[in-house]
């Protein structure tokens, strides 16, 4: 049988991935213009409480993924808060 | 002891919403013109691996959430595939 962690981390990989061009363009930019800090603090606190449902079931992919979301979903949101100064 | 699925469909709404202001924002302007198709694709096919993960690992929240993100993300795509005509 699969071990589900295989399409879990496959799974994490791809969308994780979704969010890289993102934070590309405000890295070469240096500017978010144009992003919705609401948006981006929804997700923020969605994938905070997915990475402790995460703990809770012991499921690694979920925790990996979205510790890694939260860190890109960080980066975006202080360039957006920047942004507005 | 909180049942961890609480905070998984807690997540689960967060993190589908934050999908729901694009959605409709094509759905008003009926053109999708400026997102990225790549990234919905990346997008659409990891959140299908969740998918298959929630059911390998038998975990309602990651099925129910990754279900209602692959039809949001379905009606993305064909918006965009759409306005590219």
């Amino acid at each position: 049988m699969l071990n589900p962690e295989y399409i879990g981390f496959f799974a994490a990989t791809l969308t994780t991935s979704a969010f890289l061009p993102q934070a590309y363009k405000i890295w070469k930019s240096k500017t978010a213009d144009g992003l919705s800090l609401t948006m981006y603090a929804v997700m923020g606190t969605g994938t905070l409480c997915w990475f402790i449902y995460g703990v809770l079931i012991q499921s690694h992919s979920v925790i990996v993924a979205n510790a890694v979301s939260i860190s890109i979903i960080i980066f975006i949101i202080t360039f957006i808060l920047r942004s507005k100064k």
